[in-house]
């Protein structure tokens, strides 16, 4: 990589040469290991600056609150990944990772974009209540769920969700994107008929964006956050293998229902 | 796996027990292995039957037009992983996998929606020529491209589209669906404002769903396809290694233009 | 791309410019698309040239018996993930992908060097029985398993081996790495004190290499073939879901025996 | 997930109700988000403790010194496939990770097991300078490299690991395997013929396992780190595309050498 060439199309995040590498104009060995913590430096990564001190905070509670969730299906798949290919821990990490999708993990992302279109109908002037209801009367136009609420096991309250919005009262940095989060909260069952109480993945994008963290990078947190997760999961995979039984329960779970040839013996007897 | 258990959820594609395995009905020793081509195999994988003669040539001729076209960008990153990991050679071919998204590969799918939405519209009674405009202006209307025309390199004329359709009518199966890529690749100068040739996405959709081939397995024929040219180029990578190469000359071609640390040596001197 | 530049590292699978795509040497539009089949252009990828009639037919039998057994730990995991992640198809073919690896579906490659190995003891002189005894001892020194024998379902009799060999010897195809696998199997229970059929990993390679196919390219066979199982089993998924019903049978199959916090009711009641 | 069924195989990582979620015997809500960094939350879920403040201090470190380098292969083949797959950031977050494998970033747990042989040695009565003469001398017999040493580019000094090591002696926790660490150091050259430097790949796991990190979880902090590493760049990727520039640049430096048919047009005319 050379720096200055003008006809080259450009990255800004490092550079090196026999002497130094160069991580978004820091020197990596003199002014970055030993000096800021890993979740600093991912923000530095990512945007070219270090954290506040606030965004700190909240970009920590924040990977905690995601990284670990169980036997669920990304881990699964990723554990029974490694117990068919042992040789390959990167390749059981990679497969866990594939399931980080728009199903799971994937709404923090869509959630701060809903957040995002509140406060900008605020910005152009439609009071508050308005904002949130012109919002969700357009996603329900396009049959698009409202992305952050709602939650299979945690009915009407993610103790998750309530605790990232009190670490951002504490250290004085909840603002407009948690009040928006809030106050749909208020209004989506007289909206949609039901009550959808917010969960992790849209108390996340609210915490995130009040500390100032962009909303391009959001989709970043629940990445890393799972990948952690996940290599605690090969490491016992390796130590306790589960990995083919949980796939013995999966095939015991789901009968047949195609054809079959003269002589099949049914297994149901 | 078990057959017939009136609660469970249900597969149709194969069961087995310790004497046989099942695949969509069949035994798979005494009636699959040696009795039918893989490509057969796949088509009754994917719908439960075997393919119609014109059709099993179809398939054949789509996923031989799409598996190989040099050091794209999928081949060089999967290339690259191996160099990097050759302990697993899984894992570089589904980094190239990857890479057959809605960019690169992933359009025959859209190209096949758009031309079955064409014809849907001539089922309705609209005429043929007025079927497709509606079709593109709707396209048009959401900033949509047209998916099946157009190619960087092939420029006016893609070999492999062409070679395709002669086949279909060599064969006898040619229909509605390669009759309306044509009559929009003819459309699209006065709708668009420039010309714009079928490619190979857009003709691969048109012979197979005319040959009977399901719109929602489209997607499969450019993945399965490319999977074949990934194993050549990873044994070519064990034999003749140019991963390292090719990412010396990617970095070789970015520049930086991030700030510098005090007293970082510019390499351009 | 570009022929000839002498200091340039080279492929030698294929090139292209605006008028054509070569492939091995061949015009992909004139004289590949319509001229062989799928499995024939795999091989010649794979090695430079099409294969004779009867490796073609060999490559075909070991492409069905392998690609398909159910929900095996690798169509879990992709199942799952398309569930988790269903904007990414190729994705979920990625994430199966990963688990074709040393212990499920790699075997075959590991079989096809023990084969190797039995048949260059014998070019150098060991007369047949002691050539597949000493091979054996030396993997036993080395505590490896015996690559290509034993299976946990089909247990003394694995169908699918039987079938390619009679396949091997109805196009009279079957020589010396069929002996050899034969042998071994004779041999095993008084080599290792225990009765250990071949199975189908074992009998892949042995028709392969009998018919000239190349010992390097072995390990292609079941990715490939996977691969065209795994878009069957996500084009199913799409249609009938059951991927987060394999990851809560597995989550309920698993207990946890960490400590509990004070507070936390435990499940069991 | 159920506590407690004696029958079943187990966990010990988390477990959930509708109440709470527990990781490692804590209260997510209560006991760990806003209470401990993501790092120290990441040796809790490894581990089943916090790490002590040497511990959380030298894994900081660790995962700033190796998660960013420039445009290395696996950031490349990430960034060629969010160009061709744009909707799936995740898939191309596993495409790099896929990367992280024996021969680029997998020797740090390679150079772990290499410090842990040498330090078994010393346990066993073997003085310091025989016990890495004896080990290494096994590597070479077997052919294998040193692990941790050697750097193509930072030839006789990686700054990143000299700094490690300043950090470990700084905070009290340098202790026996820096110590063997530096020892092969100095006596490669005699052992192998030519100076080896320590690289970054051999300090990470001499602090991590003077720091008390167990060997077995070495291969995460590379795979952690390089993690955050690729979301930086697939951002950028989003915002600055580069990833077609990079493909292009890797087929213009590589020629083709297959046959060609006749009428084909040399490009270098």
């Amino acid at each position: 990589m050379k720096i200055g060439k003008e006809t080259l199309p450009r990255t800004a995040i490092s550079t090196s040469d026999e002497h130094a590498i160069v991580v978004r104009g820091l020197d990596l060995s003199q002014d970055l290991i030993g000096k800021l913590s890993f979740t600093d430096y991912f923000h530095l990564l990512l945007t070219g600056r270090p954290p506040t001190p606030a965004a700190s905070a909240v970009i920590d509670a924040t990977l905690v609150a995601i990284a670990e969730h169980g036997l669920v299906p990304s881990v699964q798949a990723s554990r029974m990944t490694l117990a068919a290919a042992p040789e390959a821990l990167q390749g059981a990490v990679a497969a866990g990772v594939l399931g980080c999708g728009s199903v799971i993990l994937g709404s923090a992302e869509a959630a701060g974009r809903f957040l995002t279109e509140v406060c900008q109908k605020e910005d152009g002037g439609v009071v508050a209540d308005e904002a949130v209801g012109e919002v969700v009367r357009a996603y329900r136009a396009e049959r698009r769920a409202i992305p952050g609420y709602g939650h299979p096991l945690h009915k009407g309250f993610d103790p998750r969700a309530r605790r990232l919005f009190e670490i951002a009262a504490e250290i004085g940095c909840a603002g407009r994107h948690i009040a928006a989060a809030q106050r749909a909260e208020r209004l989506l069952p007289s909206l949609v008929g039901k009550p959808l109480s917010l969960n992790v993945s849209g108390a996340i994008p609210a915490v995130l964006l009040d500390a100032g963290f962009p909303l391009g990078a959001l989709k970043g947190i629940p990445i890393l956050a799972r990948t952690a997760s996940l290599i605690a999961h090969l490491l016992e995979e390796q130590a306790r293998p589960i990995g083919f039984v949980l796939s013995h329960a999966g095939s015991e779970a789901i009968g047949y229902d195609g054809p079959s040839p003269d002589g099949f013996r049914r297994s149901e007897g």
